[in-house]
């Protein structure tokens, strides 16, 4: 992970600014003969697109990507399939309301990266967080999706939220399929009522949520991840917090871990009919940094938008006191959203993962 | 963070077993002129040394630091200083009793990375866990004391252990002087003793328990990280999921923040005397990935140690089940020893993120 | 240098194929507050565009770059300014005449890619070459005029054609004003015109010439560079053999170093008004990979062209043993326009220096 | 390659100055469960090793190895073998007589990297030219011994000088065996005595000769590298060009194929038994930055020895101008023991390249 670009062999670079012409992502080492078009990667773009409901941004995105090399449709392939060269993906912006940011340009908004920016560079572009905005992970989401053909059908990845403000699932209701019934990716069809009434109120009293994503990969095989520095865990850790707004991330039990005796979290083991059968995951699916093929399990803490309406204390550029409401069409819960870039972030770590594996090993 | 190096300008990379003749590491890219010699490192080694009391592992290993190479004493200076070189620096096992671990050879102990280095590698020195033991975090700490240097005085690390099993101090009572009071690194006189009582416990009992650290960097000045994907707190999550039985990482309020609205979140501003003044740290010290200027805080969740003597299930190399219980000197809650590995850990981020800030800023 | 990407602090990541709907670069890492807009990109683009004369490829192609991201214009800037977040380059490509190709698709044709990129990737975009077209190498003078603003103005980089084809200047007669009055970029009037006789006869058989290309830097502060496997020169080479049809590379009196005495290559120093003045620059600018302070002067070996209309003996993917002729609009000596590529990726490799050196040293 | 590390998945790192207590090298992604021992790496170094002919220096240095971390021997193994954890192999100093270079404490001596270091650090190890010295190679040496065991016994790597100060040697007379029967690895047993009268009248009258060296593989297979920037003749030239006293890198024909017309310079291919088979090799065994399956054919050009007797022009650390006389124990053709360094780079670039070929193409 260096400034603008993460993974090993499957790199991944970002790049664009919210109010920008557009924005886009290069995905480098990608291995060839993949079937790869924009219909595939624009699937994945859909489930985080801007203005589904009205619990996120209401900003008008299509988010309609290009494939602008990479691929190749040969009389020797069935539909362009990827060539091992860089893949590059743009997707255009087309609803920048960029007056919208006019009056924040000199104060600095809580919670958001103006002031560091400014810190930093000197000099930012302020129209709708420029950089610093979400609007990024667009990129990151069409980079996830090379990633799952990288993984193949093997390997499913999937997402959920856990928790929005101060309300938890009960993960004995836990449903994958009803996450695509709510609006939230809630798998507890119970809890998906509760939010949707605390994010009404939460809405209309200009507020915003914080929330905890759920993201899980199953069929990920035994040995992947790269002791000690390159960790499976310590690559997903980082991944996952270079998530706008995320403040906290976990790997199977997490932090409940640190409560546990040696006994309660010890994944114990038998044998199955396909090899070694767990029987726990406190682990998460990974032990000394590599995979052990149970389900890759990882949480991510969203803290609530910093966009709010309530005005809040600040100072401007030139260091005077001000009072600052953010106006702009943005997320209540942007933890929403972060699902489809949780998940694509896991693609992502996962694809290098197996790369440098077969690399080092052989298969 | 590849494989066994992390770090982008300022850059570790680590070597050796807990039971082979030595362990080490070299660090690169340091600046040239800084005091540097084995007292200084050692200092921070014997914070992490094994047998200082009765509840850490009984080890017996003087973990003396060698400095291969890297500084230089030359009359013109006052003592040795880095010369910009790499700098190697060697710690030679001592007491390695391997006959300890002859019977874990071919099972796998739950929890630990025996089964999944089998799985990746095919071999492996399962002598005190070999590579995945957590003697390697030695050569962590002799590279953050160099991390120090780069860092200067005026930036003050320091770590606490904040919870040890399921109790959690108050953090109303926090006396960073009182760390140096209890055999815990706990800030909470009160707690400490809780905790003298539940580790006795635990390790008459021949279990275990987790931890949570916290670590604290003040003095950071604001700007430091590389959006998107070298966020600091995305590196920071990188490099304290690396360590031995982590399992999550938070940064500020962390995984509390999921529960926040927006207004609870915000971190309001006014002016002080010298710049911006926080009315609060939720974030931790770190907004869109670069620094505040506030004190850098976070917190990892550690396992309780793998190695118990109350029998699990398991598995053979060869796949039939079995019944294993760890003997040998373990830490029976290597939280503890965790804190001046963690606080390495921040020192080398940290160090890293001065030495690129610069590099492309210019001071 | 990974895959598309080089540089370690100022890093460019390239992409696009020869006839594919667009090609370009994202440079990372470039300091903020930089003047940059299109026009001064294009600049350096226009020197390497095709079609300016009859000894370049008569591809009409205009190569109007697009920033698309990583500028800023405010009211505080005196035009768009660099806001040290990702700079994302594009420019489309206009005359792709991919019929000219299509006879090739199954051929390989001696001295390209052809066989070696179907060997690794088992699929491959034959129009035109692909992602081994000389056409990414636009790309690369894209980035490099960002590279010169980090140089800023001090700094001068330059370029020649030092050998075209047997024909060698004579360094006497070096006059750098030249390179602007000939299509060669040759220093030498009079061989400038030996030069365009020869090339005459090559373009008309349908033959081609190699070419040497000499670049130089001048301004150089003493101490850029990071040994051992960081030295400047061991960058400037592995960056020089990156450019397509490269062959060889040298620093100072390079292989003819070979042949001197200790004595004879010896770079004897004095003092000057300004500290050290050396009394020759047989190391061309560099001593134990860091620069001297000295010009810094690299020379690179280009091959004649691959595509010839004379007849060579190939076979097919299938196997079958063909002859290749290779129509389509070639240079007949490609080194002519490697000046600019070579240009900038001194100019890359010395502002990654830049960066490097002072993130390590602090100024 | 990145300071004092190079390589992508087989990654090496050295460290050591010529008069410290040590040095070595951390091999770090090395697949497990390959062969190795101190003796196999011994085996090269011995080839490297000082005073082994009265052509190379006579500072007695037994080069003596020791492998520290990364390789088990288990009963399941016949002899200790890789883990796939990162390997410490140190080399400790025996012979330093520092005082030999008290005298140029001040000095610089031209040609040496003691200006240049001086001017980046401020402060640098004089003693035998500390991190500059030619010693740092005996690291890269025990580094690629480990790279032949990646390699496997099908690829061989050869070196030979072909040319001594002026004196080239008839590619007619090539015979591999040669090379073992003279101090020179001369590869032309008329010339080894020609050279041998050459460097006896260098050697005493206190000069030094440049050199070429020239590395072959042959059994590399077609496709290894990674364009546009990770070209396998990158890697090579990068990886050459950082050796000690190199000055040129040439693959294949190299700069004789800037004479070339395109006809002259055409690889033509035919069928042969085993597939393609070219019918010359001009190209050196890569095209387009990916190898043919063609023996890979590497130059090294090393320029003669700046430590010589001969007073020659200088000035002091505080600007005063002198003459400076190199005593000590020296090379009077440091291309010699170039050999088996270069060999090393060679394999070390192949290795990596094998295992990322693998990693992004699965085998």
């Amino acid at each position: 992970m260096s400034h603008n670009t993460f993974g090993h062999l499957f790199r991944v670079t970002t790049w664009g600014e919210s109010h920008g012409p557009a924005l886009g992502c290069i995905v480098d080492g990608c291995p060839p003969g993949l079937a790869l078009d924009a219909a595939f990667v624009q699937s994945f773009l859909d489930k985080r697109r801007p203005g589904t409901s009205r619990f996120v941004t209401q900003r008008k995105e299509p988010d309609q990507v290009k494939v602008l090399s990479g691929v190749f449709e040969d009389d020797r392939t069935d539909g362009p399939v990827t060539t091992g060269t860089p893949i590059s993906l743009m997707i255009e912006n087309v609803d920048q309301r960029s007056k919208d940011y006019s009056e924040i340009r000199d104060r600095y908004r809580p919670g958001h990266a103006d002031y560091t920016y400014d810190q930093k560079y000197g000099v930012r572009d302020y129209r709708g967080g420029g950089r610093s905005s979400a609007r990024e992970t667009a990129a990151r989401v069409a980079a996830g999706a090379v990633a799952r053909r990288v993984l193949g059908d093997e390997i499913v990845i999937r997402g959920a939220v856990v928790q929005i403000g101060p309300h938890m699932i009960d993960p004995e209701n836990w449903d994958w399929d009803e996450t695509a019934n709510n609006p939230f990716w809630c798998p507890d069809a119970d809890m998906a009522k509760v939010w949707e009434t605390f994010l009404d109120e939460t809405r209309k009293s200009g507020s915003s949520a914080g929330a905890i994503v759920e993201v899980q990969a199953s069929g990920v095989p035994a040995g992947w991840g790269a002791p000690v520095y390159g960790k499976l865990d310590s690559e997903l850790a980082g991944a996952m917090m270079s998530i706008n707004a995320a403040k906290g991330v976990e790997i199977g039990a997490g932090f409940a871990a640190a409560g546990f005796s040696g006994e309660e979290n010890a994944d114990e083991m038998r044998m199955g009919n396909d090899g070694v059968r767990f029987l726990s995951n406190n682990n998460g699916g990974v032990a000394g940094g590599l995979s052990t093929g149970q389900d890759v399990v990882v949480r991510v803490a969203i803290k609530p938008t910093s966009s709010i309406l309530t005005e809040t204390r600040s100072v401007t550029r030139d260091g005077e006191e001000v009072d600052v409401r953010t106006k702009g069409r943005h997320d209540p819960c942007v933890g929403i959203r972060a699902v489809p870039v949780a998940e694509a972030m896991l693609a992502c770590v996962l694809a290098d993962a197996k790369l440098r594996h077969r690399g080092q090993i052989g298969s």
